[in-house]
């Protein structure tokens, strides 16, 4: 499967940039203009494409918007659909999360088709599209700039295009036993502070409950602990400073 | 609950802006500013801003780092995490989705921390932040421009923030019933085909199916029943201008 991405009758260099450069973070490579403006190296495309001024926007092409229509399954995206059931051109519309779903199971020839700034795709654009898209967003200002609208299309599809993101898999949580151990040396802490035996079960209680809503890290765990190791033998011997020689 | 915006030592005006027109579309209001740079009522800011630029943009709080520590719970976004767990600076961290999630449940003041384009914000900083947010990207490129990287954040938290998108809640599919009935035109157009008796179940089924996965709505289903109904009458008494006077 490959998603491409179409800019149709860009006004301002800079947003094609903005474009280029949520491709290359979103992991996506195929840029294809319909009217562009003049793309001048030393101008505003290049200086907002970021690192996509090395591959993503040289590597652009020029087509016509009937080589989007007979080449892709095209996926429209616009910010007004208040049209119902009676009316096709904007409906009905999905979202890019419900697009991402979609596009999941699917092998085809995407296009996301993004449309000029100010008023978007054309309603004789939209017929001919397969799909429409739109994001929700407050209906007091729904109309996001075209750069911002097409990072967040981008970024909803990014785990159909990101091979792997810079992020860990997951957050190393600390093992079970090593938690206990805390929650252990907690209670053995509180005894040395000689904390009321009535509240003493509901202090650690809430100790749990905190820890348990954090998923502590082995580091965080190791590091508290040693904390009220400290204090403990703090509490029941003195300070290392404090204790006489020999003691 | 409430969710604040700070962007901190922003050196182009044009992404205060940027972050103010996000601001409005995804229903934030409160926009703190630390070390902004000028934002001239001319300039790229206001030109960027859409219209946040009547009240988002022109009610910005100019406030110190201190003030952000010292009056929210606060939320910084990084797009380098490549830590673990030995260090905290920057880690853990959480998505923009589990953000979204974890947030949900939770009455307080938020801040949203973005900082300044190119080095984002500095691990002086990051240290005095409650919560760490990286934003998943590709590992080949995953730095968004600033005014991207917002963008993204403030979509992501929309559902705590929008009272009401311009979207209506979901598409209106057509009753079962409907549905049924023009299935069963469908089943009569075939016979009015005389197509083979031997396929007819398949061709039935492939047509239920493709419904099936598409959720048609009313005018969808009320305007393929009429197309059918009418190409069956053709076929079996010809077409309304085919027809001999009287018969």
């Amino acid at each position: 499967m490959s998603i491409s991405v179409a800019v149709v009758d860009a006004e301002t260099p800079g947003n094609v940039g903005t474009i280029a450069r949520a491709m290359k973070n979103f992991g996506f490579e195929d840029l294809l203009l319909v009217d562009p403006p003049e793309l001048d190296p030393d101008g505003e495309a290049y200086g907002f494409a970021g690192h996509a001024r090395e591959d993503v926007l040289p590597n652009a092409r020029k087509v016509s918007f009937d080589y989007l229509v007979e080449h892709y399954h095209t996926v429209g995206t616009t910010a007004t659909t208040n049209e119902d059931h009676r009316r096709h051109i904007r409906y009905p519309f999905t979202t890019p999360a419900d697009l991402a779903q979609s596009l999941r199971g699917v092998e085809t020839d995407t296009c996301l088709v993004f449309g000029r700034e100010r008023v978007g795709l054309h309603n004789e654009e939209l017929e001919r599209i397969d799909e429409v898209c739109a994001i929700p967003a407050s209906a007091e200002y729904p109309v996001l700039n075209l750069g911002q609208a097409a990072t967040v299309v981008l970024y909803e599809l990014r785990e159909l295009t990101v091979e792997e993101t810079q992020l860990p898999d997951a957050i190393e949580r600390a093992p079970e036993g090593d938690i206990e151990g805390l929650h252990d040396q907690f209670a053995s802490f509180l005894d040395a502070l000689r904390h009321e035996d009535s509240r003493r079960p509901k202090t650690e209680r809430l100790f749990r409950r905190l820890l348990g809503r954090a998923h502590p890290t082995t580091r965080e765990v190791s590091t508290l602990r040693g904390v009220f190791r400290k204090a403990e033998d703090g509490l029941r011997y003195g300070l290392p400073g404090d204790r006489e020689e020999g003691e």
